[in-house]
């Protein structure tokens, strides 16, 4: 894809890395393929970075936020407000995506796409498109021009930081009524009924529930997004964090570098991400499986499973957090664990009469 | 239970020190319950140290070795040398869970419960109750005596460790045949079909698997382990490691420390100790889902809920000390985020026309 004069295209695997890395798992001191999931990462990880252990250089998790229009449908318990003073607070170090960030060994890049209100902090970095988006049950929620302005805002951050050592990345979101969004992207995108997919967000009742099922339903109609044209989807149901979230995750497939999926509004980006980049989802990996019923179905539509049941549903880029750890064991384990031939440990069937 | 002349019984959860945090995670800057299960932990972590937020003190996997005598039947790849060869490797920092345990800040501690052959090594706490179990498929794996021995060494290792600052604690086990002892406990305990327990351990073919089957079979129909009575179970188709596993985990329910259950081996561990002193559980919680089918039904069994998903078979503990890590973030989380009024963020429904 061509962004604002930049052409993106997502690096294939490092095919000779990933028998390397499956040639060392099987001379590990260890069943082969006892680490499961485990071993499949650390050789995802080779293929995509091209070397052998992988080398991840720095964590960051990019957090995007930006308001929506569509809040003014009542599709939130809270109010818009919320979306600038939680990016405050995690300017603040206050918010649960620090904390799990410090354990991570991550670092935590703020990005404002687009709150209502300007906010003013020295770790915020102000790349605000417009003040929250449009409400997308009477228009769209912005211009075309716009989508790509947040996704370019994400895909230049996120190369900055690559380009000054980043290698494990995730993307989370800030945003009061992206949930709403995140639901119409991924029913404009997978094609699967509304219903299906719309879920409490941060603890809505059975009749807000119901609202948003119907809000979702008319933006879709009201606007009648193009399911072949990710950035049209974007542009018409998306959010500007969320666009920012597909920039972030464009730049790591364009250098070859992992990013980790978080819940359902990453998971909307991620979407948006492989369908504007075909092969982009080859960088990513999913974390959590979200307690949203929408996370789901976006998933297995990207092919990504995910390893962590926690029963989630807070965004920021948490579950990234936890899985950031998981990744990191993953490569530990293909780098420092001793061979059989090192470890004078005996293979299986190798002479013993009991086998 | 009476052990040896040491009454061992389940400390109860610490109710108020569980409202304690409840009431703090729903002062803290999420919507409520959007941490799910790492909120459900923290509560739990609670309960059981009577603290909030709790202290976890050191973390400590308790790797409890020993040989099966039922290797001789065929029911591994491996042959019994590889037990002392692990323990070696273990105390050399090569394998699998020297890798986890490192990452999640957790010493390990060998115990030796009975190798066949004795394992010098300065790091190796020599436990021997004997030189591995007899052959169970033609008599009983140890005496009632030994299984006593066996749960008494890894009841007083882990309260030694409680007693010198371990807060945290887990169970892994090394043990070439222990998938087929630790199948015919669970089958034994729960009343489940064996072949719908039995799996491939370290990687059977279906011909193996099928005699695995047969031989777990024979080793209840021979030995008749009384249901009722998990002494028995353990004496008649247990291992030296698995009982001095469940010793393990009687220390943490009667000191009121938290411990993390592994894969199968520690599970079944886990039921023996659950069934000899009621109320055990409390103290434990469920690591990852193994992909040995007798997994799910013993967790079940124990009303265990695993979180990570990443099909796993290898034991040592290596589920477990990812496990840890997800915890420390869980009690994190409580401990150190922003309330909303510390933070100044705007709680639900507070007034804003838009919801």
């Amino acid at each position: 894809m061509k962004l604002a004069g930049i052409e993106i295209s997502a690096r294939g695997p490092d095919r000779s890395a990933g028998i390397a890395a499956r040639e060392r798992q099987d001379n590990l001191t260890k069943p082969p393929g006892s680490l499961g999931r485990l071993e499949e990462m650390s050789v995802r990880l080779c293929e995509i970075t091209g070397r052998c252990p992988p080398r991840l250089g720095d964590k960051v998790i990019v957090v995007c936020a930006a308001d929506h229009g569509v809040t003014e449908e009542g599709v939130s318990p809270y109010p818009s407000d919320v979306t600038a003073q939680m990016l405050l607070n995690f300017a603040g170090g206050g918010a649960a995506i620090n904390v799990l960030a410090g354990e991570a060994g991550a670092r935590v890049v703020l990005l404002n796409a687009g709150t209502r209100s300007a906010v003013e902090h020295p770790s915020v970095l102000d790349k605000r498109i417009r003040a929250g988006t449009a409400n997308m049950a009477r228009g769209p929620a912005m211009t075309e021009k716009e989508a790509e302005a947040c996704v370019l805002a994400g895909f230049e951050t996120a190369r900055s930081e690559i380009r000054s050592g980043a290698g494990l990345l995730a993307a989370g979101d800030m945003g009061i009524g992206n949930t709403t969004s995140a639901s119409a992207i991924i029913a404009a995108l997978t094609g699967q009924p509304v219903e299906q997919l719309v879920g409490r967000g941060t603890g809505l009742d059975d009749e807000g529930l119901a609202r948003k099922v119907s809000v979702v339903r008319k933006a879709l109609e009201t606007n009648r997004p193009d399911p072949g044209e990710a950035m049209d989807v974007l542009a018409k149901v998306g959010g500007l964090e969320i666009g920012a979230m597909a920039g972030v995750m464009l730049a790591c497939a364009d250098e070859g570098v992992p990013v980790i999926v978080d819940g359902l509004i990453s998971t909307a980006a991620a979407l948006i991400a492989e369908r504007a980049c075909p092969g982009a989802r080859g960088a990513m990996f999913a974390s959590h499986l979200s307690v949203e019923p929408g996370h789901r179905p976006a998933l297995e539509e990207l092919g990504l499973e995910p390893f962590l049941d926690l029963s989630m549903r807070l965004g920021e880029g948490t579950g990234a957090a936890l899985a950031m750890m998981v990744l990191e064991c993953s490569v530990k384990l293909l780098a420092e664990m001793a061979t059989f031939e090192e470890a004078g440990v005996s293979r299986e069937n190798d002479g013993s009469s009991e086998t």
